[in-house]
């Protein structure tokens, strides 16, 4: 069978290096003979030796019985999701690391490659390198899944790695990540959460079935972490860590968030460092699962890409258990379903509001267990005499 | 299809209940109704609500057109080699959580496996409830696998990180895992490696295609670790663990050993603490990915069975890429093809012996790279004049 790789960026050229070089590895996996077919991209191939494969016509591609799997590899929500969608309704098998487009438009996608017997794959949407969505979708999906909660974003974690490690400021270390290429010139999709939000989007969906939409999920960054909040929390044996997390609720909706939050030291989460992602699967029959590696980078990611090609190449009809849909009602939580203990920091002495929170050092506490609202009320109060400096929640 | 559970103790039992219990669930991931058909097992039934599946003729299991996955839990060689013999050449599929039996006969079941057109899936017999053996063979197939090292026995873990925590001696800390389950109470097989070795071996022969027998692995255990040992790991910013390692050396040939190893505090590994399990994997193109979990217990490896069983039955034919054979030479590496550094500690001043090495402290060394052999001489050269105490290889 031919693959179409669409898109030939960092991802999209690293496939078709794969496909290319390692031709006879990828045939072997998939059970017979796959290779590179087409690559289409707004502009001409330069320097590579597939360059003979180059189509700006999509319509080629599309046309061609042996073009089996489409790679979308261009990122953003059009063209890739037009090219999908066509894809997958002339019976061809779709795999994309467009996390984007699977947050947003994946519940219609499956349901089209549902019913035209293909499948449409998204390993590469998470987690880069880490095989993560395949074992969520087969090993563990009889396995009770209660709560993920993960590092889905290097940038980020690589800049509070080095706030922890070096006592840095926010900015300085942000500085530090553009100028090593772990950060874009703007940064905003990652040190705001948007990455992350989206990741979890996705994870939550395909646990539990039903679409979960970034924008129900409460985002914050790590922008207005400080060098003290992470040098108190430490003294305080916990790391910040930019987690996205998700749970069931006993009623079956989900509650999930994106923020930064303190992690035990002694909590395998706490010891991601660098650019690493991992995430924390929770589930009744196997315990705490935990998934660590790469989270970017051209050929983590390309690799991942390369596993949906195999595995949509090798499996003979849709994956019934890569579904989720969009229910009548929202998936998620209502407001004040969940209460979490909060690590505060302020500039005088509140313990007069606190009778229930734990001091953990001078003009830091840690409260007990919280909602939105009642967080809420307390930083007013709070800042009727003063300044709430910090409130992040513990993860427990 | 009906799924024959063959033993009912601790983790058949488990699969049961899951196959009982969860049957909407097992059914909707394997895509089709699949039932608990029979359970087979010397002793009838007892208090469980499917004790009319019972039997002890497996001839009915065999017979039985409808039973499409023939699930062994009994452990040990023999009658599971023959059972599971048997039911592949009459195209039922196999899968079990034996890891004796994978060590042993891996290459032939599997074998018999693809000649039927069915699988011989062993998920759970590394790992207990982490999803390992099937993203080595899908997901990262074609990734180009180069190392493994894992912690894959949670007594010894467990035992370990007791020593390091609280400075407890080996016989101590032992006795306590004894009390608290963890050690059964003829604990060679975990204390002594040979559990860890059939895990690696299994590990090593399923990525690079070549049985790699347990009995071609260098095997040590933890009993000759000290208190004084851990504590002055510790003090240079050590953990000791029980690491079981395979490498594919550049002649392809396969370098694998059990024995406790020095990990670098910040390493993913070192934070792998009481019973946990974890497998590092490094890959050209996925970087390193680490997956963790428990590593044993009656509902995580019942998970793993149960996995199994869905993979199995939703999967119409032999799965190519799950497969090893028995290589017309070995395929393991030839003694001192591998250097590597080694923690020493000696009862007297070495330095002059050591003129590379590095003094981590009072008469403890870290060497230079060495080989089996210049390992051994060293041992000789010291104990002329005094006593090495210990001798423990640093992962890197």
């Amino acid at each position: 069978m031919k693959i179409a790789v669409l898109g030939h960026g960092t991802v999209g050229s690293g496939v078709c290096e794969i496909l290319w070089n390692k031709n006879s590895e990828v045939s072997s996996a998939a059970g017979k003979p796959v290779e590179l077919g087409y690559v289409l991209d707004i502009k001409e191939l330069e320097n590579v030796p597939y360059s003979e494969k180059y189509t700006k016509d999509f319509s080629a591609i599309l046309s061609d019985p042996e073009v089996g799997t489409v790679a979308e590899c261009i990122g953003g929500l059009e063209p890739a999701y037009s090219y999908i969608k066509s894809a997958l309704e002339n019976g061809k098998n779709a795999v994309t690391s467009n996390k984007e487009l699977v947050a947003e438009k994946g519940a219609e996608l499956l349901s089209i490659a549902r019913a035209h017997n293909v499948n449409f794959l998204f390993e590469a949407s998470v987690g880069g390198g880490i095989p993560l969505i395949r074992p969520l979708y087969s090993a563990m999906n009889a396995a009770g899944i209660t709560e993920i909660a993960g590092i889905l974003n290097g940038t980020t974690n690589y800049i509070l790695t080095k706030m922890f490690r070096f006592g840095t400021g926010y900015s300085e270390a942000l500085s530090d990540a553009q100028k090593l290429g772990y950060a874009e010139r703007d940064p905003s999709a990652d040190v705001l959460g948007w990455d992350s939000c989206r990741k979890i989007a996705i994870l939550s969906s395909l646990v539990w079935g039903k679409t979960l939409k970034p924008s129900e999920i409460p985002t914050e960054g790590i922008d207005k972490i400080s060098a003290d909040d992470v040098k108190t929390a430490e003294q305080c044996g916990f790391s910040i860590k930019l987690l996205a997390r998700a749970k069931q609720l006993s009623d079956g909706k989900i509650f999930a968030k994106v923020s930064p939050a303190l992690v035990k030291n002694d909590s395998p989460l706490a010891t991601v460092n660098d650019v690493f992602n991992a995430v924390l699967i929770k589930a009744e029959t196997t315990g705490e699962v935990l998934f660590y590696g790469k989270g970017a980078g051209k050929m983590p990611t390309a690799s991942s890409v390369i596993a949906d090609i195999i595995e949509a190449e090798k499996t003979d009809g849709n994956i019934k258990s890569v579904f989720w849909e969009d229910g009548a009602q929202s998936a998620a939580a209502e407001k004040d379903s969940v209460s979490e203990r909060y690590f505060i920091r302020t500039d005088y002495d509140v313990s007069a509001l606190l009778l229930k929170a734990e001091k953990v050092s001078d003009l830091a506490y840690i409260t007990n267990p919280l909602n939105d609202s009642e967080i809420s009320v307390l930083e007013e109060k709070i800042n009727e005499h003063g300044k709430l400096l910090s409130k992040i929640p513990v993860f427990e």
